[in-house]
Parts: C-alpha cells; structure tokens; sequence
C-alpha cells in the first residue's frame, strides 16, 4: 500500500492554526468513522485543515475538486480499453475506500445531487461500495474516511444536499479566523511583518461588513495573502491591494471605490 | 450459485429492532412474490431492515443507490469490450433475477421515472426480463424479490413514481420507532448507556416537532448513533450533539439556535 | 425461425377472462394487417389479453416497456463490437418483423414522440423497416403484427401520441371488469374463496369513485389480486388491505383514513 | 447501381389516384432538378404519391422517416468499426445522392431545424454533399432527386423550417381527395363495395368539420381503408367504425359521442 | 497540396453578377488577412460570391453548413479508429488552414456561439488553430482566409454572434439585386426570355414589401430561378410562380391569396 | 522540454505598447506564483499583453479559448485508442503544468462555472492536478503560471465565475489605451501614416460613447487596424470604415447612420 499511496502522503506538515476545538472533533470523529462535513465560505482555510489532519493521522489524502460533469464513474471507477482488452481503472472515491485514505470531495454541492448518493453505502454502517460495473462489492478499509466540504452561502434551491445525504455526517463550522489569528496567518503564510498584516486584516474585516451589500462573498484569508505576497516581491501597498482584493471580486464602480477607500485608510 | 453470490450474503446477524408487525408482512410478500415498497423518512432503519430480512431469509442481497443519472443498462447490464470481443456483464438487476438474490433499489424516486418502467415486467406474474441487447428474455429465479425504498417526504411533481409502478408493489410504512424502542437502539449502536441515549431520543423528539416548520426533515436515529458514538468516543456531550445533529442539518440561525437550546434542556 | 422464437412463445393459455368482443377485434385486425392500440388504466389486463392473443394465435410475443430513454436504435437494432469487428443485433421490433411475432410496445405513450416515428413504414401497406444503419430495407413477415398500449389519463400536452401515429392504429378500449367477472378473476388468480375475492372488488369499487377526487388512479385489478395473496398467505385481511390496496397508491392522511374505512366496511 | 439500389426499385406500380396536376408537375420538378416539398395532412397519400412518382420516373426510392433524435450523422453516414479498421457506411441521404435515387425525407420537420442545413449543399446549384468526417465532396448523380413533406398543421413556434430551408423547393399541397375520388380509393384499398365506401367517406367528412372544434385532425383516408378492411374481415360496420375510426382519435365522451352519432347516421 | 485540394477547386467560373464594389473589398480584405462576414437574407447569392470570389483568386474552397449540432471537433478535427490504433483526420477548417483554402462557414449563427470560438485564434495576427487532442499548434497557410455568412433577419436573442467574434470581421452586405440586374440573372440561369424573367421579378418585388407584414422573408432571387425553370421545363406561368414562389413560403390563406393576385397580375 | 515545448514558445517580441503598471504588476504575480486575471473589453489587447508577457518572461505559453462544450477532460487529458491499447494524451492545461508554460484561457467564462473548478487545485498553494483517471497527482513545474480572461461587460446571473474562483486571482484592468498610445498602435499594426490613425481613433471614440446606447459593445483597436488595413491595401477610407468599423457591429438602421456620419465627419 505504501507505494500505491505514496503519491498522496502528505510529506510535511502543513501550516494550520487551530481556530478552536476542530482538531479534537475531527479525531474523535475519524475515531468513529463518522464521515465529517466542513462547512464555510470560500478561502477560509477548509483545505488546508484537510491536509493538516491527514497529515496529524498519518493517512493519504484523496482530494476531489467536485464539478457539475462529475458522473459516478469519475468518483468510482471505470473499465479502461487496454492492449488486452479492458482494464478497470478505480476512481478516486475506490482508491481511497481500498486503500484506506482519507477523501475529500471539495465542494460537494457542485456535484449533481444525485451523483452523491453512491457515497451512500460508504458513509452509514455497511461501509461498502457496490462497483456494479465491475461486479465487486468493496468493503472500506478500516482507516478510510469521507470528507466533503460545503459553502452554506452557495446553497440555492437547484443545488443543496439531500437530506439523506446530510444527515450522514458530523458537521464542523469554519469560518474567518479571530483577527489576532489572521494576522499571525497572513504574516506567516505571505513573508510580511505584523504591521503589514494587520493593516490587510482590517481591511478584509471592513470589506466583510459589505456582503450582502453588494459584495457576494467577502475578502478572504487566502487573498490577504495575495496581496502581502505581493507586497513582498516588492509592490506598493496600494497597487498590490487594488490587485489582489479590490479588482477580482466586484466590477461595480461604487464597490470598488468604497474597498478602495479602505484599503487607503490603512495603507 | 453459492460462489458467485457469496459476496452478497450477510454474513452475521444485522441488529433489528421490530417495532410492528412488518417481519411477518414482509415474509408474507416474500411468500406470494410481491414485490414490496418501504416508506418512509431518511435515516429510520429501512435499509437494515432489508438487510435483516435477507439474513432472516438466508437470501443475497444486491442494493442499489439509484439516480438520476442511472440508466436501463446501469440496472440491466451490458457488453464491455474484451480481449475476444465483447462480453455481457449482468447489471445488479438482472444478476439478482438470475441468481434469486433480493434486489433492493434505494431511493428509486430518485431515478428517473422512464427508467424505471425496466422492473415492469419483473413485477407482475410474468417475472421476466427481456435483455434486448443480449437477444435473452431472462426468467426470474423462484428465489428473486424485488424491494424498492420511497421517501414519501421527497415527492414532487417532478419526481415521484408512476402509478402503473406503484400499483405493482405492497407497501409498508415505516417511521421513527416509539421512545423506548429508539434509546435500546441508541444505546446500542452507539455503545452509550440508557440514561444518554434517553436524552437523545429526548432531544430528536423535539426536533422532528419542527419538521415543516423550519426543518426540512427531523432529526434521524442514525444522527443519534453519530452523537452517540462521538460521546463514547470522550466528546462532551454538547459539542457532540451540536456536530452530529445540529450543524449538519440547518444553518439558519434561528433554528440552530431552537436545536442548540433543545441540547442544552437535556445535557 | 422455430428455434430463434423459442423463447418467445407462450407456452401455456394465459388466463384471461373476455369482457366484450375484444377478441374477435383483435383476430379481425390481425386479419387485415391492421395495427392495434390498447388503450386503458393501469392494471386492468391489457398486458394479459396480448399474452392470450399471441397464445391464440400461436405467435411469438415481443414486449417492450417503452420509456423516455428509448432510442431508435434500442427498437431498431445496432452494431456490436465482435472479436472479428461488428455484428448487428437485432433490436426487439426489428426481431419481431423479421421473425413474424407479434410486437407489443407498452406504454408507448413513454417514449419520445419522435422515436415512434420508426414504427411509420411497418404501419402503413409498406410494411417495411428501413435498419438504416445496415442499409437494409426490412420487409415485413406477413405474421407480423404491431401492438401498442395507451393509458388515456397519463396523456398531456408534453406527451401524446402524435395524430400521424395515431392514424395507423385501430383501437379497442380497456377498462377495469364488471363486478362478478372481477370476482372471479380475482379469485382464480389469488386463489381466495368468492366471498373474500367479493369484498375486494367492492372495496375497489369504492376506492375508483375517488379517481380525480384525492386519488390519481383508482384500485386495479391486479392490486386486488395483491391483496388475495397476501390472504391466501394467512395474512388477516385488513393488513393485507392495507399493505397491498392503500398504502402503495396515496400518503395523504384523509385519502388513507377513506381507504381504511372502506376495508374495515367489507371485513 | 442495379444491385445496390435493387431493394429500393418498386416493383409493382403503386395504386395511385391522381387528384388535379400534381404528377406533371412533379415530373417538371424533377426535370428541372428543384427539389419539392409536399405539403398535406396525415394519411392523404403523399407517401403514397411519391412511390407512385419514383415507379413512373423509374428511380430507387429511399425514404427516411424524419424524427428530433436524428442527427446529420444518420442522414449523411459514419464510420463503423470493422475487423480491419473503420469503414465509411453511407447514410441514406448519401447513398441516395451517390446512387441517383429520390430521396424522400418524411416529416422532415421532426428532424431537428439545424440538422436539415445538412440538405442545403444538394438543393442549389452545387448538388454537393460535404462528407467531412470522410474528406469527400460528393457530387449527387444527375437522378438523384429530394422530396420532403411537411405537415402545416403540426408547425409550431419551436419546429417550423427555416425560410432559407422552404426557399430551396417548390411546393405541392395534398388534401383529402374529392367525394368520388376518395369513394373509389377506398373501395379499391379496402376490398368492400362503393355503397359501404360512399358511407364510409360521409363519416370522414363529417368529422373533418370537427377539425379544430374538438379534434385535432379529421379521419384521414388511411382510417377508412382501416374501416373498410374490417368490414371486408367480416366485422360489423358499427364497431368496425368505432375501433377503426372514432377510438384512435379521441378519448373526449363528447366528441366520441358526436362521432358515433355520424356512424350511425349512415350504418 | 494539388491533388489533396484538387476536388475543393472551383473548376469553371461561376456565374456572378456584381452588384457594387464587393469584388474590390472582397480582395483588399484577402490581401489584408482580415476575415470577412457576409451579411443578408437567403438566397440573395452569398454562396455564389464566395464561389466567385475563390475561382476569381484561384483558391480551393472549403464550405461548411454550420448547424447547432456541431461541435468544435467537427470543425478542427478528430481521431479515427483505424487498423494500426488512431489516425488523426482533419476537420475542414483545419484542413483550410493547412493547405490555403478559403474556409466558407454558412449560416454560421446557426453554430452555439461557444463553438464559434474555436476561429479566435485563426482571426487575429496569430492565425493559428491549436489542435489540442493531437498536441499540434497549427500555423495558418498564408493563403488561407475564412468567411463566414450571417442573416441578420435571423439574430434572435438566443443566437447572436459574440462582439468578440463579430469584430473580428470586416461585413459586406447583401441584399437582392436591382430590378435589371435580377432580370438578368434569372434569365441567364433558368433559360427564360427577358420578358418572362422582368415578370417573375416584378411579382418578387411586391412579394418583398410583405415582408413583415405576415411573411417571414421575401421571394429571393433562388425562388424566381426555381419559377423560371419549370417554365422553361413547359409548365404553364401560374402554377410554376404557385409552385416555386408562393407555396414554399406561407400557409396563411390571406397571404397565399395576396401573393396568388400578384401572380395574375403579371401573367 | 526544449523540443516539447518549442511549437509554443514566442520566437520574435510581439509589439505591445505599455499603457500603466501592468507589466511590473504582472511580473510580481509571476514572482509570487499568484494567479493572473485581465479583465476588460473584447479587442483592447489582453491576447496580445499575455503574448508579450511570455516574450519577456521567456516561457512557452499554451492558450486555450474556452467554451462552454469544454469539458474538463479538455483542459486535463485523456486517453486515446492506440495500436498497443490507451495511450494517455495531456490536455493543454496539464501539458502547461506539466512542461512550465503559461497557459492562458482566454474568455474563461464561456466554460461551464463547474468545469473551471480543476483549476483549483493549481491555483492555490498546493499547486497540483490531479489526473483522476490515469491515477496521477501532478505537482506543477515551478515555472507555470495560469492567466485567465474576463470580459465584464459579458457576465450574467447565469454565466459568471464564482467567488471561490475569483478569489483564487490577482486582477489586472483593461480598456482601450488613450488617444495618442492608440494612434501610435494603430498606425504600427496597420501600416497607416499618423493622420490616418489618429483619424479612426477619433471615430473610435465616438462610437465608444455608444456603448449602452444602442451599442453593445464599443469599437476596439482591433477593428481600427482592420480599418486601416483596408486602407493600406489601397481602399478609399469611407468604405474602409463601413467594412471594418460599422457593419460588422450593427445592423440597426439608425445606429449605423450615426457611425456613418462619424465616418464622414473624419474623412
């Protein structure tokens, strides 16, 4: 298994601030098999807890960025035309429940709904994963786990988990960090001093105040990190905010003028 | 038969808790080849039962999660290239007519309506089924029965089973089993005692009240297995229940806000 | 040709029990190569009268249970991949009017206006099938004969039969049997005494009073003889009614009480 | 060509009862290579009208009927696998173009509107045909012809030719024929003698009164030969009426009754 | 290049009468590398200029009657199955833009405006095509040049060109011919006298004025070509204009009588 | 890598006239490994920016046009039939990724929002791809770098890039440069003298006041090197104007009067 898997070994450890007791729930979860849900907005740090408790467990990590186009086939698995004959090819949901990783489907509700009911027989007590196509009925490995992220703010009436899918997992809140924690993030994660960094938080947390306002989603720790990398290689501040957390977000003048006008605030 | 089904038998006795008369029911059907339709919400104990009653029946068992995305052929079968050739591979359906396993579709309303019409002529008194790709017409084994699961709470007008389908099945309600019932079941799936899953079921009961009301569907006894078992694992018991039965079902802060005081009534 | 339409004979004089002159239509419209539409509700023997003419008439029977994801060429016929390239495969209609069966395409309604337009040139004097594919125009055996079914009630403005289609066919309606007929039909097919198969059929009776009224389709024949098995089977009759007439076909609380007190009026 | 296209030669002259110029007119047409559409009602004998025309002009006729899953693939050809590679199968469309036949595309306006720009090349001056899949410009044969009919009454807002479709043929409307003609079509098709047709046609104009009161199609020419021919079988006029007439066309109480009153009005 | 675009050559010259100075621009634009648009109702001559235009600058010519269906690979190209594994075969406009031929896309609107954009890179100073699935950036021929033909009549909201494809484009427009030069043409191509031939354009004039105002578009110059030649065939002035001109455009009763009028009034 | 590469690497500097900070702007993200996003109108020299940015940097780039028939099997890969079995075949993204080029997907939001998410993991600091269906996790080369485009003025409710998209770039803003760096582009490209270019940029800008008057969109500086174009091959400039400048974009009576007199107020 070790060669098999080694590819989605995570080598080092992953830079991840605990934000409050999700280390502690995911374990006891994992100890449980109870697949786990992580809910939140966009760049907030879901992922990368992800790879950090993969790596805490010492198990590999299977990541699915989910899509629309996604079939069952793409999750499980499918026969492949070989030199002699057909092959079968385990999908990325197979290999993980065979060889005991964690998996984790990024962004669960793109998915059509009904695509995710064959994690079904994998996340209730039966454990199993009936791969019709091949005739075999796949029994997880014990240290396989599910994993699936969810934006709340996403949901609309064409796209939200079933319930039935739902009420199969533990579900764990993520959201922006604490502003002390952010900055500590941001400064780490982009190379630029406390002050530097704690001037983009605050712009972030003023921008935060407008969604719903005119803003979809609000700057997120991953883009305060854009804009110290690029304040690091060199760029003004106010260039490099313009770039990395006005511009990409909104399009409407009075929007951008008004984030504008915070980033000069501090900056 | 026995090497090629061995596979789906259930192995050990599958935990069942009968809360009426529905062994007796279902045997009956078994009986006089009936097909048979379980009702009833996500998460209450449809899936065991079949899984009891083909242990109880000394039957395999072959499920399927079925969706929309699922074909005829995904259910019946069909030819894979090989290296002489082509070779006809039996989809779940049709093995389980040839080798008199019980077929169990879960979630049928799930697939699409058209799709469906293929257990048609399996499900009255011909119990045939034309493979028309392979040139078979396939005569049902004595042994075949066909059980397929419905969530009433589910249906639309989109969505929901032909009359011509449904008139060929009996059916048979299921619901959340009574109080006394559900904590033995609680107490033990999840390894907790009496006095915990008690508060459990305590908390569920008031859930499932909301039910229309804010919540899409109650709060499930396989969501208090979850919290159960986070709590046997050493998770106190309000951060388990908050993950295991608050936070994966609403996030509407309102009625997160009625769950989370439902907990703290009990714990 | 003996050997090919082995599997497709009727072996045994299905049971049927005439209600009009429906049998003399039909043999005077095999006679005149006329095609035959069936039209009427669901479960009320449609299916079993084709089964008894294709017996009486000592021809092989083809069934199709037509649905949306039909395709012209699952009636038609395609090319298989082989060891040695591609063979054609006869589909089931293409079978039948090479081999002189009898075609019997149910619930015809189902497939997509536009597939049905394959059936075109076997319906009018040319009795020819064009398998384009193969670039062969199919002559039509001379015992070849086109049934379709047609359940009135499902028609609506998406799915109708086209007026071009329905041109080519004559018609004979189907209907659930006057009371003693559908006592004694019930009665042989359930193998329940007259007295219980009695109160069946009035229990039906009543319950197709509320078709339009609460109730989509009303309580067929084939429900009821359901509803005998489970009695023959030693099940009391009340639950046998209510697994097997009432709960399958409604889930609303008033249209199940009415149903309910419709069993307990009889038994 | 003789044995290629000898399936599609008509062997026999086909009954054809000329109503006003339509054959003079149709063979100007095919003289001058322009294309014709005709235009008409089901069942009025356009099909009909174009056997007749290709055993006068002494040309093969392929006719394909025309439905919203056919793509340009089924009209022009593909390749197909073989044991030694691909072979290129013409369609019928192109065989016709190769091999000088007349091509009858029936109910062209199923075909999806942008499939039939696949035509555009072989109805002007070029008289091309790209097979692109296969890199060969096709010049169709100096024979080859293409005829389409259209019925007016289906044209809907959704499926109407393109203009620069209609622009590329000259047209030939079809209706019921006259009183006389249409009494010795019958008797002729049907077997019975004039009396029965002449009452036959009496009930047919009654109904096509009705066309757009109730029905949406008259009874067209087909159903009185169906009528005729079950009277020729020995069925009684009245219910030959009904099965052949009256039940295909309509499930309205009151529009049935309105016909069967001109049923009995003249049996 | 000879032989492989040998068959796409215009052999003889095709009849053009010019209308203005789009022969000059026509060239500038070829000489510029700048793509041209075609823009006007059907059947005014469009595919006859770029014929023209190809045999006039001596290059092979490659059409393509787009469609909805049409998917980028039946543009670019694809792989084929062959005896020794895969054979890449190149779509036409790749085929164009290999050998130096003009690419003509008629009706291009008719394409999924997504699809279209697969000619971006062939339309700007680049001029490349990247063949993505054979991992080939193909350098344009510099002979090659791409036109494509746009009815403005036919823009809806639903299908409408890309601003970032249209200004890709110089446009020329079309439109019918003036009175004389109409005359000329018909008579030239469908043999018929000047007098007959000023007829058949006086009655396309009036015809013109109802567009708008019941018929969807005007009798082009195609449709009194079409008249013209069944005259000459010997068919009789009224009904050949009643067969080329009127029927093929309108089934409105008022309309055909508007148009039959204009017809008696000519002839 | 050289070899595999250099069909994609930019031999000669492409002309690009700076028009702010983007060049330094973009250098930064390329530094710090930050996605780039260029926003702005259709022809105002995005393309050709991302040419020259490759130029400068020294790196291949592979660009993609996207559409919304684009799958994901388009950007990663796939496995092609081969003589010896399958034969797996980079998508241009993962060659990109793989080799270190840019890739650059223009108009990315004509993609489906759902199949733009196998960027993620490239774009955020794990820098990987997972090649799902060959079993690979490719970890991208160093010097890749991902550029997208986004045209503004196109977004609507139902095609826009979605939040956890966005925010994955730094944004950079295009419009059409100033009067004097235009005229100074315009004249380069098209060969024209200073007056002539300073000319149709002054149309230019009158036409650009248009947008949302009638205009959907303005006339880019493509169009003007079109126009000039025109003239350098020798055409008078009022119909090298209305050629390139006015009728590809409209077809609107009186907004074509308007850029026609803008035309002339010039020249």
């Amino acid at each position: 298994m070790n060669e098999i898997t080694a590819q989605h070994r995570i080598a080092h450890e992953p830079y991840y601030r605990p934000v409050a007791d999700e280390v502690a729930l995911f374990e006891a979860a994992y100890g449980a098999q109870m697949p786990v849900m992580l809910k939140g907005p966009t760049g907030c740090g879901k992922t990368r807890f992800v790879e950090h408790m993969a790596w805490r467990l010492g198990k590999p990590l299977v990541t699915v960025a989910c899509n629309e186009d996604m079939t069952a086939s793409d999750l499980v698995g499918r026969f492949l035309l070989d030199a002699s004959g057909t092959r079968w090819q385990d999908g990325p949901l197979t290999f993980a429940a065979r060889h005991g990783a964690i998996c984790y489907l990024d962004e669960v509700v793109e998915a059509r709904q009904d695509t995710t009911v064959v994690i079904h027989p994998l996340t209730d007590n039966r454990r199993v994963l009936p791969l019709e196509k091949k005739g075999e009925l796949l029994r997880a490995h014990p240290d396989f786990h599910l994993v699936i992220s969810y934006n709340p703010g996403y949901q609309s009436l064409m796209k939200d988990l079933k319930q039935s899918t739902k009420q199969r997992f533990g579900a764990l809140d993520f959201s922006y960090p604490d502003h002390a924690v952010e900055v500590e993030i941001v400064a780490h994660e982009a190379g630029v001093d406390a002050r530097t960094a704690d001037k983009l938080v605050s712009i972030a947390e003023r921008a935060r105040n407008l969604k719903g306002h005119g803003l979809d989603e609000g700057i997120s720790t991953r883009m305060l990190v854009h804009a110290g990398s690029l304040i690091a290689q060199g760029v003004a501040p106010v260039p490099a905010c313009q770039m990395a957390l006005v511009r990409p977000i909104t399009d409407d003048p009075d929007m951008r003028d008004a984030l504008d006008a915070a980033v000069t605030t501090f900056f």
